[in-house]
């Protein structure tokens, strides 16, 4: 099953990609339907980083980072590279060097369910990576794996070419062919979250604004 | 037992709450016999954040924020949110609307045993949480839960009232009835500290600013 | 065993260590051949610290702080105190009152397999710690311990004299005995990865400049 | 706070304890309003073990059992010992003297947040405990804790006299005050479970027997 | 995108899944190129259960077991559930009336990346379960979930009809459209071991059964 | 630092290691002071197993079991394998082939820093294994690790030809130049736990066989 590479892979359109950034994670999960949120253990490894692009996907060996070499030829510009190990690992996959071949390409950044290195050179070159651990713990080049095949990183399925969306909150991952939707839905709950905000800001109380008290009272809620 | 709102609670008086404050959460921790601690994996979602306030404590199904829509209706401008799970769950309860609608009424912060999201817009709102979590997974409004009621929150006792004390140190609470006893304490502790701290900073050892030698070679301690 | 202190312990060369604190953890792991790491759940307390210093360790009971008085009058200037806890424990045993006493006799940080307080005022003061757990629990002066024993930290062997490299990737330790030799090691590493930045910076792929195509190619790698 | 030992409790009736014992952990939570449960990791050092008994509480510091001395002289057959360490700590605080010591005076076991050794020897004497870890690591006897007093014991908090009942599923605690109310509820839904589990075991859907059908239609569900 | 119940699946050959059963875990997943384990902390709740079946599986809320009662009507003799909760959860969905319910209807047993409860009951029962957690904490039935969709169960992927195989080793998951083929691969395999087994009980050594000599001496082993 | 495997290492008396074992490790941990427990994360995969054996160490690549079969022809009849994997892993380093293999030779037991898999089978043929996790994980032979030098496992360092201890409360080490004299301590500390056993049995309170209530007073405690 492994030591494939697929070279090319459908992405959404740069628009959409860009849309879906500018709605930040937590929107854009909402508005999806709360699915495709990687688990809370992926962590920016600076504050502030944000990010949209489409995924390009290594599944890679325990401790073997080699397939982050194959995986940059295949980028493009405006895309993140993504990688689950095939068992648990918080080995640092990938530091400055890589770092500096991937901007060198215009890969924007990092998704990675296991360790990276070099993170105050990274911090300082402002290439963004949402990781499980930071280790400096290096890794051998010995073992296949694959690049651009259906992944599970981090509890999610991640599909090449789906957008990843990420920032202070996680990581979110949306279908390539949902990417349009997911945006329009998300954009529209972006306006209504516009209009709470001021109501709550002068003092509105959320029970009034969503309206949930005959709902409360009905399910029995008791004021003493 | 779930389904209460008490919507009147007994405070410490503000002079108390902020001179508590000012000591921070290691001293008062001390000065109260070593206790009150929350656990050490509540963690600021910003470096810097430092607080003391009254407690408004929040009992929540996991997964489900409605009671934090309760909580702001009854909480006073000067307190706190204080909310615990009923089961552990690290679900985003609460975002940038609700702290909108907490700083349009005076409340000044959060403690919360599950998780928090829109982190960057809290930083630059300067909305200050201490979390074992941060995650962008939205939550529903389909169960009761209580407000005002007693919690354990983190594997710490939190009665509606008491007095959290939160900064980059952790989060300590301090009841009530307690609170200008251990406040005499704190500060008498606080002054203590000044003068060893200009003894150190010159150079005298622990072991002689202490007056430990006698007791380390009585138990035995042997140089070699 | 415990209710032991080294007074005088053996220390690499100041150009040594300065050396190998340039070259940084993960240039200095990788050239010593990948050993050396410790957890990587130690991390520090700020970003962008780094530090390079003989050790003092300590090996303290759990909650008990005592032996880090002792250790400090037997450090010298330019050491860092070292802390294993002899069963797992994550109380804060180290504060700005003890961070005080260390920078007046030239002890230039701490590594402690266990919590820490006072955090903001250590990062105030410029006092970099890397630790398990930042906690405001306080500790006991009760029982013996020992300092400059060989103890295990974070899963790695650390004996007194042996050099730390700390900076935001992690901790390693490296044996006194082959520092020199590490650093010669870690200097030829760096240089020639400066050749390689600049190459891979230029666009060049690491799959050319590593010469790997071949060796893919020969365990299976396919393209599709 | 600490270094207080109170040796006259309250006491549910011996009778409600035994009811409450034969109902077990997962009804008698539900039976009081799903509250008192101890955390997930608390797990039983054999499998069968059932107690339901009156709780002697221990609050110990981190690494130090000289309080689980004291608390079985205050002890009365028929009692549990329930310590809660004032910081986080894996150690084995209990083994088969102690609970030697504890059979000879009728305590029936011990809940623990915290480690426990001999475990083959208390399988063997069948002495159950339920903690949080195994652990060879001794404690020393240096410093005061206190017995029967309020403890928040892995995430719950437990008063002396309160019932604790644990089994495979886990552990939780009823307040003594509400002990034969809780009774009364959880011998309540016993008997109403028999029924429903009779009409299970025929084939009857829970759709069916809890009247579903209506309600997951009107929240929506589709089957496709 | 929750709200969902697909009634028809396709499923995998009776004998196959029997085949793939009597391979066991460890070999199926080696058999089909080490893919499919889920995580390592799906623990059995009782040792020596083994079992192959057709994943009916069901996506849940957190704390809310209202699907897992949907999930029986669909489910067919000889089928196994397969839980996944939304966000991550310990809560208990399960216990002995939905194992009755359950049997009655020829369900062989659960997957659930969450927890479950009586598990006495379940042992005695014979009904096993592989599961994240044990916990008595019960759950609501407010908030709909999906069944017979694609779900990342404990970092795998699961579509409805796929093959689980699950032993005290932990869970893998086959593709159905795979499972004909995986099963010819892991007979081929247990043939190869059972003959490895006798040459290595008789004293061969692995380096010379699996002629790993030469190959070791060209990485540079050294024996000193 | 890889590659390097010790055929010759010093042993242990047979006599020293067989009394080591019918100590057990609680006993042994105490005896020697303290010192040598292994984390308590390491858990036997089968109750009741007890065994005492000379460490044959094995530093292995994360995913890689390469060694392990270098290491059996290393090891002698009584034995024992003890693995620490150069960086954290849970993969299942090792089966039912190796533990024939094992058996054929007279390897008593494995210590694993990582996973095992096979659990039914190695239960059944009563091969003793202390591990992190079960993991039907399997792992490739690509990479050089060492035989036969000293490692950390588990926090605790193992010297090649160390005495290993474990049993159901976890694993001890002791020095090989040690074992005959902790052995003696050992006994005379059996010895005296026999006497206090007998008069704990017979309701004698820990508080007077040790003499602590003089103690207990003089530190302050008060019964109330």
């Amino acid at each position: 099953m492994s030591g494939i590479v697929v070279r090319k892979i459908e992405r959404a359109s740069p628009e959409v990609i860009e849309g879906l950034g500018a709605c930040g994670v937590a929107t854009v999960h909402e508005a999806q339907g709360r699915k495709g949120l990687l688990a809370a253990y992926m962590r920016p490894i600076y504050p502030g980083a944000r990010l949209a692009a489409s995924a390009v996907t290594i599944s890679a060996p325990p401790g073997d980072n080699w397939m982050v070499h194959v995986s940059i030829e295949v980028a493009q510009a405006g895309d993140i590279l993504v990688l689950a190990p095939t068992s648990p690992c918080e080995d640092g996959y990938f530091g400055d060097l890589l770092a500096t071949s991937c901007l060198s390409r215009g890969v924007k950044g990092l998704i990675i369910d296991a360790g990276v290195r070099d993170v105050r050179d990274l911090t300082q070159m402002q290439f963004p990576v949402w990781s499980k651990a930071v280790s400096a713990q290096g890794t051998v080049k010995e073992t296949l794996g694959s690049v651009n095949v259906p992944i599970v990183c981090a509890n999610a399925l991640v599909n090449p070419g789906d957008v990843i969306i990420a920032d202070d909150d996680g990581v979110c991952v949306v279908r390539r062919e949902e990417a349009a939707d997911v945006l329009a839905k998300a954009q529209k709950r972006e306006a209504a979250e516009e209009s709470k905000r001021k109501r709550l800001a002068a003092g509105e109380l959320g029970l009034d604004l969503y309206d949930m008290r005959d709902r409360l009272a009905e399910r029995g809620l008791k004021y003493v």
